[in-house]
């Protein structure tokens, strides 16, 4: 008998973007971190945390996380559900939801390379489909898909562009499965998809705190849904995957909302500055909503430059794969980190 | 369409045991915490973190902690694979090995009441094949269930017995699939499999850092086997599930084994003392090498008295299953808890 199930021994897995541990000398604009550090107020309750919050298991719901969110964002809590990151909660829709060529996993390109990957583990077929011209949603080719989920990333990675709200909510009118609309990056753009949440029992909004709120090494994200979604989601859930320590950390930096949206508008100037000068050097750069941007060098090949740049000590994210590997994904990183690319980059063109 | 897989409405899921908030007035008993807090070492990582650890990305291999593994217990660090406590390398397992019936899962019971939900989920078949008299492992039986997973969890919950070495060793050499030997209660018994993972390919033994180490809220667990059944476990795994504090924090305990060995051993006499006076009271209780005890009360029924219990401030668990719902499982706590479980059982009984 072979050990693995053959999904499993056929698929490739996810190649996570390159970590360097902290303290290396490197500009790291690869995973599209906040270049920002937490709220003073979240870094404040890791300092103060009884030891006592460690010896014992985390709450399975997190509760108190859940009021924090609800207070936030005027939701109730009982459609929400948390998770390791929203890369858990992806995990488990696909768990919970896609199976085979009857239960297939749907969504525009180009997007979050990790949507195929999980849909091979169950396995589940994958429906891709283009973005139409500046990006527009391919609604009726998504819905003839008939997919048990449909994801939707939105501001999209690793195009920075946002879907329109119209175009979501025929989507969601007419799918036959759930509507996964993933906002990694709400954070730093201008429009947020949450009020379908209430209109359609198919829809499900996740969230994360790992980029605007800098919180990436914590490991917290959530989803809201309607209840019965939120419910049968969380049967399938380990127990205890946010730990106790990020719970509260991360309420903390949720409550502070004051905080978290002054890092973003520091960051969407950031945004508009680096565009501007990548342009001056000829690059083609996609406008964004993200904290990133996604742009084609006007010479050298988008390897060649990744692999300069890295030499140099600036980590930037290369796709190797077919649409995406003629372009990089820049983090947006702090003003100085910006000028030192833009220096590095003059050099080597 | 139903936006569910049938496997997942089908599904009950898994019940967590009670988890009240930190504070609260109760002595918990019921989920086998460690009654002791974590070492000092690990507390003080957790004081003086540096916040570039909350912004950036965890390591997705966590390769400093397991550099500490390698050291605490003579292993080769590729042959380790990380997870958000050992439930999460369960439900890997599952994922990437069982699925229908040529893919079953089987394990002696009665054991962890999680392995059948993470079945169900798959779906795979499970075999379950009571253990024989004085909890002596069904090997014959446990082979030709012919499965892709056999879990055997040493010491085993709920009973609280190990199973002996050269049991496990003639099940690794004869099984067509893998075995998993799950060891989370490891620390406060005499004796570990882990030698087997050097003579089988086909062996994996799990660690957690929830019980020996007083680290239950932190969620880190791990994994030894060879390299090549770790590196495919790996394609599966979110790649971040393990948090940055957790890591760090993990990394301080595993090294202080003085420490964790001085707790163990106080929660081993404080084990004997409870069986001891338990049985003075008429209890049957089965000998343990776990951080608790599964006990049969001498008259009331196991649900009654567990009520009684938490009506008065203590939480025991009790399992509604067949099999189990005569038994209360009572996790070992400081003496001063055990006095006062003591005393409302002499007013109960």
């Amino acid at each position: 008998m072979d050990y693995f199930r053959p999904a499993i021994a056929a698929s490739s897995g996810y190649l996570p973007g390159e970590q360097p541990p902290p303290g290396a000398s490197v500009i790291k604009l690869n995973t599209n971190e906040n270049p920002y550090p937490p709220s003073p107020k979240a870094i404040a309750v890791l300092r103060n945390l009884d030891g006592e919050w460690l010896r014992r298991y985390p709450d399975p719901y997190g509760r108190a996380f859940c009021q924090a969110v609800s207070q936030v964002l005027d939701v109730p809590t009982d459609g929400l559900i948390l998770g390791n990151g929203s890369d858990e909660l992806l995990t488990l829709l696909m768990r919970a939801c896609a199976e085979g060529r009857d239960r297939a996993v749907a969504y525009p390109t180009p997007t979050y390379v990790l949507y195929p990957v999980l849909a091979s583990f169950q396995p589940a077929t994958v429906v891709e489909v283009p973005y139409g011209p500046d990006f527009a949603l391919p609604v009726e080719a998504l819905l003839r898909a008939k997919a048990a989920l449909t994801f939707i990333a939105t501001p999209n990675s690793p195009t920075g562009h946002t879907v329109a709200l119209p175009s979501l909510r025929r989507l969601a009118a007419e799918a036959a499965g759930l509507v996964v609309i993933d906002e990694a990056y709400v954070d730093f753009a201008e429009i947020s998809a949450l009020p379908l949440v209430r209109e359609f029992d198919n829809v499900i909004v996740l969230r994360t705190l790992s980029k605007g709120y800098g919180l990436a090494g914590l490991r917290l994200g959530f989803a809201i849904a309607q209840p019965s979604l939120s419910q049968t989601l969380f049967k399938v859930k380990d127990s205890y995957s946010m730990d106790a320590i990020a719970l509260n950390v991360g309420a903390a930096a949720l409550l502070d909302q004051d905080y978290k949206n002054a890092q973003a508008e520091k960051v969407k100037r950031s945004r508009s500055r680096l565009t501007t000068a990548l342009r001056k050097l000829n690059f083609a750069v996609l406008p964004s909503q993200g904290n990133f941007v996604l742009v084609t060098p006007p010479v050298n090949s988008a390897e060649t430059l990744y692999k300069a740049l890295k030499q140099r000590g600036i980590l930037v994210r290369y796709f190797n794969q077919p649409g995406l590997n003629h372009q990089l994904r820049i983090t947006v990183g702090t003003d100085a980190q910006i000028d030192t690319l833009l220096e590095t980059l003059s050099k080597l063109l």
